[in-house]
């Protein structure tokens, strides 16, 4: 694609099937903005992503306790940018757990829904976002309720699209089964994790979505939460004392510690040393190589990074430069290292 | 469920097969509120009950000619609760009888449903009811022309689900179909008459409508307007001269005095002595006993109660104490006397 | 029926099979309101319209060149009546020939349907209408343009219902066909010239629609301008001159003219003389007979009356007195004068 | 037709199958309003235009770079026409090449056309238009997102209809058969480019259009950019030094130079010189000629000129009077300068 753009380097991508262009490239606010990062800190790392050609933000209801979508939307205000430059996306499901009565403030019933896209808009100071996502799943509402309050979400002019986060396969193919039915409209997006250590998911279990369905990607935790930037390549046999996945602070942490006990931790490590290798053959970091393989898979619309200063976006965006040198060859000797390939679904003849 | 919530010994459930939760218990303004109840009591009762973990608040636009509603809202404003904290429901159909020309403003057209929506919501102060009822059955209007208005106040964003009160299963299996056949929203939840004494249409006419519509049920007068309290428990004969009961004030009143002419009263007097007995033995009062035999009802979403006094908040929310001693056994028993359980439908099959 | 109001002597009726209910007299300004009678006689007759029940009031863009739905509003405004009290309808087709280019100020295209409902509300100082009519049909405009376009009016606000006048059975079932068809609004009602010597659309032609398409009627001109009132009886060759069917004013009188050439004139006389001696029997006006006859139709929701003086309501009223004693003998008498009972449509099986 | 219009020799023509009527000539921006033409002359051109009975007025988000717009919105306010009386149509799909990231902000995805429609509004100080055109096919977004988008933009009111330019006949097919499935709007309009040197698409591709979507056309470049005015007639072999056709500056310029490159030149001269015999025996110029002959196709709804002086418009208009003379005599004589007429669709039937 040959767009005019400030910075010729960045690439742009279709989400999905859509008409709507995401950098390869998004940055966002997990963990990092309204949360641990001073505020200055974030608008520099917005400006330093947008001067490079990012155009994607991605944040959520509950990240920071709603702190990151404030952050966000006074970053924008500040720097005046063309609300139609940007990809604006937030995602619902967890409310703000404030230490109320929660009942109703959480899920992905027509209330939560609608009640939290509004009370998300009014933190992003923003009259609508490019796409709202369904955060998790909600098994215990219905899913015409939920395919009919975004498709309400989206009437109202509050969104342009919708997608999903860390849904099942089956329960996109539910999600688009009934937005056809009854003519509403479908999810255009998943937001899955997805790493060369995570890709059972991304490559197995929905391979036949991107056909099916003309679902797009936009993935987060490209490094795995920072294993995939070697920074842990001499704890060969354990987390490092002290380090996030010593202690259980967070379900993904725990994840990774649950590797740790269950005795993958040693392989992973050994896997990680071997794709390091690869890196410097290439003269690039780790990180740049497990950035640049996600966006190789073309199912991935954007790759969702973090950053807590602008240095980090710099690196991030020197990645793409890394694509053209991924080739089939070296895909391979990644593989080689990685052994964890899903295989093609049996069952599929399409 | 295990939401976070500051009253830990609230139930929350969801209303029917919909994504909205309402507490065990709701607070209704019917007779109360905006009537004989001075507002600052009012005020208490709502508090109290928001404190105890009760979300869900009933009104109607013809509670106390409206009025019920305004104080409703005023509480509202008052405690500054967060909307998405509550539930708050109303129902239209009588309109308000204030002596003027009152051809449509009442019954379930467009017209009403739309002006009684937008005037209900006026007197509550709110942007939106969580629920919007259709207070009885209107059979002069086609029922594609009321759904179509229940639709259109969803999507103006007016209310979040619709639902029905005291209507057939005849009738609301139609609002279903027609919302089916035409991509509407179907209602979520009917609002019955429904106490140990009045069990026929609950658990025998609706018995299909659960699986099948997945409708919800919000049940109001489980004290049967005071008889289940069994403070008429020595009048075994015939209501008490100056009693409610011997007195038509209204169409309930007046439906239990046609029981006693029917002979009737003498028989539910004997039943309700025979639940007193079971109570004492649990160490509760009859109504304690009463309102948690009704949510023993796996079809029972919430049960509407009302209070004139903070104290009988406190008393009813003890009640859901009750429900794990309401075994097998125990209803056993209280069937025994009641002698009322309707039959399963011979013509059900599923 | 027997909902509370002010006048227990006003009947109301259903409009067709919808479920809104209007006086069974409208008050129409065609060719009075906002034309040749003043502005403060208008305000009158409607409060004398309004005081004896009547909540149906008729308007239309193209009467007296905008100045009907001008001062109809103003009367609303000045007496302070409940909007839910009311039934105003207005009409499209004609626009404002006001000199201007006028090629899409009319017709029923989307862009006049929409630009000439918001112009009409404009004059008539109102947030909407309760039925909004094609004021004839349009022949050039695809049906599905003319549907969408009143159903948008609805969606967004501006109407409740729809309706059509002076359209033919065929365009009327194909109007309710194709909102069937797209899952959108059907009209309810239509507005036909229909008295004593017109007859052969409402009771011949429209058969079918009453029971197949559920429409309802509110008819005009049931004193056919003025014929049966009996005050050209004594013309019994031909229009006496000076009168307004002696010269050819409008399409209305100059189809009345037209009888005349076509020697129409001395036979209609005859008929009308011989209903004078059946009104004489009852005590009654002529017009008043010529009022209650066009009622006795079932089919007929409302018969729209025209007024410039506020004792022509009254008188009007007082017709339907008239009702009980139109048996089935007294109907006969009229038909033997008549002779113009349409057959039933042999086709008819249903 | 006859409706009453100021200028009885303006002819109105529905567009295509809609309600919708324009004057058969257009007034349009392109290349001039905004641009190179200052605003008093725009504005001297439109009122010239408003004059003599043109209602259509024709631009883009990108003619000027958005000033085409802005000076269109600021004619029509400040001669105060009636918003009814006007046929304001508008194009998107190019943007606002401004210089920034241009990612989403072009194209047909659901945010460009609902971002651009705002935008273009905003320019033009409306609140909506009459109809949106798709300015090119996007064949990268789903036909199905665009269909939706812009049935969304009739629906928020922001414009009446939404028409294709330059689309091919499947892609318009495409888009009526998905607005039929999904039962949304459909485009009533193409805006092809269309001239006697130019008649492929119009008279051969686009053939089953007319009557199976029911299509109409506002064609531009009638002139094929002055060619048709004859002014280079006297450049037999080639364009003459310092023109628009000997330089390539734009798409269109730069096709007509590649009709010189391919020898195609010194042809369509000696066309145009023998055409130019027919409008001096007609006493007019060929530049009416032009225009005439394309009005003469009944599928042209109209056609739109361009103006940089108010006397162009009056020759323009002009060229109506021409019309009856194009008698099938001359009409022949045209096509046998031309030799370029396509023939029927072979597989056609209908």
């Amino acid at each position: 694609m040959a767009w005019p753009n400030k910075n010729k380097d960045m690439l742009y991508r279709r989400v999905g099937n859509s008409g709507l262009h995401v950098s390869a490239l998004g940055l966002g606010g997990w963990l990092t903005f309204g949360g641990h990062v001073e505020n200055e800190i974030t608008f520099n790392c917005m400006k330093q992503a947008y001067d490079l050609g990012i155009n994607f933000f991605d944040t959520a209801e509950s990240y920071a306790g709603g702190q990151s979508e404030i952050v966000m939307g006074q970053a924008i205000k500040k720097f005046g940018w063309a609300r139609s430059d940007l990809v604006i996306t937030t995602k619902l499901n967890w409310g703000l757990a404030n230490g109320e009565i929660l009942i109703n403030n959480h899920g992905l019933s027509r209330k939560h829904i609608v009640e939290g896209t509004r009370a998300s808009l009014s933190r992003l100071q923003l009259e609508y976002v490019d796409i709202i996502y369904a955060h998790r799943p909600d098994r215990l509402t219905p899913m015409e309720e939920t395919v009919r309050a975004f498709n309400h979400v989206i009437e109202k002019g509050w969104a342009f699209y919708w997608g999903t986060s860390e849904w099942s396969a089956d329960e996109i193919t539910e999600a688009c089964g009934i937005a056809k039915t009854l003519g509403l409209i479908a999810p255009i997006v998943e937001q899955p994790l997805y790493n060369m250590l995570d890709r059972e998911k991304v490559e197995g279990q929905y391979q036949r979505l991107y056909t099916r369905c003309g679902i797009g990607l936009t993935t987060f935790s490209p490094l795995k939460m920072g294993l995939l930037s070697g920074k842990y390549n001499d704890a060969t046999t354990q987390p490092p004392p002290g380090s996030r996945f010593a202690e259980s602070q967070d379900r993904f942490a725990s994840s990774v510690r649950g590797d740790w006990e269950n005795e993958q931790w040693a392989g992973n490590i050994r896997k990680i040393r071997g794709l390091s290798t690869i890196a410097e053959k290439l003269g690039v970091k780790l990180s740049q190589l497990a950035l640049a393989w996600c966006l190789k898979n073309e199912n991935v619309s954007a790759v969702i990074t973090g950053a807590s200063r602008p240095e980090q976006v710099v690196d991030n965006v020197e990645s793409l430069k890394l694509l053209p040198k991924l080739t089939p060859e070296v895909m391979a000797e990644i593989d080689e290292y990685l052994q964890n390939k899903p295989g093609q679904d049996p069952a599929r003849q399409d």
